[in-house]
């Protein structure tokens, strides 16, 4: 079947962290084409309802895998006539961070339908070429945080510098030298310590921080 | 009228250098909506004849600037239903560069209704949100030569390394230390000096380069 029209879509790359490694989520196909195979959660355009592609995406996340997400980063326009067995298409991609508490929350909704994976050695092939639109998605996260972006909406409430570090780590793939991490996030806008919170553990108490509600990354 | 499907199109942000400063082609819209106004040079969608969204752009800038370039560069797309009078509308933006020696050629074929502009001070209110397009492709061409990267295809078939820094001037809208300049482009794989062949001034002898054609900016 030929599309006179092409299709036009969204996808998501949706990425947390888990034990501190990175994740991303993939939902199983539930209908054709591809069938059974494992993809990015996105969604089919609805010009009536959807102010925007961006809600496409937002609409795709809450109803595909129950996730609501408060920004979301463009990462760009896939397009073609052989992406698609159902013709012509149009896939615009973007990616999000899930803060990783509210991970287990998610895990018992539809556990059959829906994995976070390793996003470079994820154990399903994925449809369509959702493997180069994760590739691009991934680069792009990489990119942001080694341009010193920092990934607050990736932590939970409550966390730690240390915390903070690791989540930089996971996405970067690399350790980071701790004293030039503490410098370069000194005097962050968006990183509020909780007036006499600390945890205590092993080490010295380490001040507890969150992040400030008004935070783009 | 609301169009059931989206209307889906291509703009291209066409830079080049004209006297050493940075210059974008607009064109004046020859039918509705907004005829008579000046807009980033973009067309419709052909499924039945577009490989995908950059064939659009690539025939859009030739049918509509007699232009073709040898690489386009995607920078964002953009959606909603209030963007376009005629409905639902989304355009995926790229920005091109044209080597400053193919200027006057194109000048001469339809000057009533092709104009470079300044980007950032065109006097040409632009038609729909094209003026958001051109800052987007505008930042975009601007962080990628700050991260270092070389705007060869902006250069003529020959030119000097000052040619090349005067280049990389315009578009970051400041003076580089030449110093500097020359040790970041030392050793740069595209950039060819051509033997025996300088051009004599009132300074001493320059090397005149070319750029390697596989090059990709």
């Amino acid at each position: 079947m030929q599309l006179l029209f092409p299709l036009v879509t969204s996808d998501v790359a949706l990425f947390t962290l888990i034990d501190q490694r990175l994740r991303v989520l993939l939902v199983q196909r539930a209908e054709e084409p591809a069938m059974g195979k494992w993809a990015l959660p996105g969604g089919i355009l609805r010009p009536d309802v959807d102010e925007n592609l961006e809600e496409t995406a937002k609409r795709a996340l809450s109803s595909k895998a129950c996730v609501s997400v408060r920004q979301l980063e463009q990462v760009a326009t896939f397009s073609g006539a052989s992406r698609d067995p159902r013709g012509w298409s149009i896939s615009t991609l973007y990616y999000a961070l899930l803060p990783s508490d509210q991970v287990p929350a998610l895990a018992g909704i539809r556990t059959e339908a829906v994995r976070w994976e390793d996003p470079e050695n994820h154990k399903q092939p994925l449809a369509f070429d959702h493997a180069q639109l994760l590739d691009n998605a991934l680069r792009q996260l990489r990119d942001k945080v080694a341009g010193g972006a920092l990934p607050l909406q990736l932590m939970p409430n409550k966390f730690t510098l240390t915390d903070l570090q690791r989540a930089c780590e996971a996405i970067a793939g690399h350790p980071y030298d701790k004293g030039a991490f503490r410098r370069q996030i000194k005097d962050h806008p968006a990183l509020l310590a909780i007036d006499g919170e600390f945890l205590r553990g092993a080490q010295r108490p380490a001040q507890v921080y969150r992040t400030a509600m008004d935070f783009r990354f």
